[in-house]
């Protein structure tokens, strides 16, 4: 299997985007001890207010999906969602360079 | 000052992605050494056959414009750009996370 990356863009609802980045940096933590984690980056747009970018890499794609399946995963989804105005997600396969 | 990070868009010549993608990854090497660049992930698309995707953080804006400014990068630029159709750059400000 290839590494599996992602670019996710989340928008924001109007002056969430703080609250939103202290959900996902917890994500962010939670994935420090998974191996099959190997970049998991939160980042703001100095441009874009609401705007919120994840760049992601994985092992594969199937531990990409056990993550989101996992118990504190789901829990911070929900609360996450409220927050939420948008979501796109942009899948990209790495294939190397430097900090992988 | 903050970290500087980009999404960089390619778009290669027809049949060209893989020449750009080993000029790229040259570049990548070429950064291992320098320490103001944190990552420097080169990414295919598996679902647009031209399309490059580089994710880029650097400890500053300023050190990204150094590595632009240096022999060996301006060397690679004039061998990539006959095989580029498009670029795009999104900048971010990474905040934190797995990886940094």
């Amino acid at each position: 299997m290839s590494r599996f990356g992602m670019y996710v863009k989340f928008t924001a609802k109007p002056g969430q985007r703080d609250n939103l980045v202290n959900i996902l940096m917890e994500g962010a933590a939670s994935e420090q001890s998974t191996k099959e984690c190997e970049l998991y980056i939160v980042n703001v747009s100095d441009t874009e207010p609401e705007t919120i970018w994840v760049t992601e890499v994985w092992s594969d794609e199937e531990a990409h999906k056990a993550s989101l399946a996992r118990e504190d995963t789901r829990e911070a989804i929900q609360r996450a969602m409220p927050l939420i105005e948008g979501v796109e997600a942009t899948k990209i396969r790495p294939v190397g360079g430097k900090g992988l």
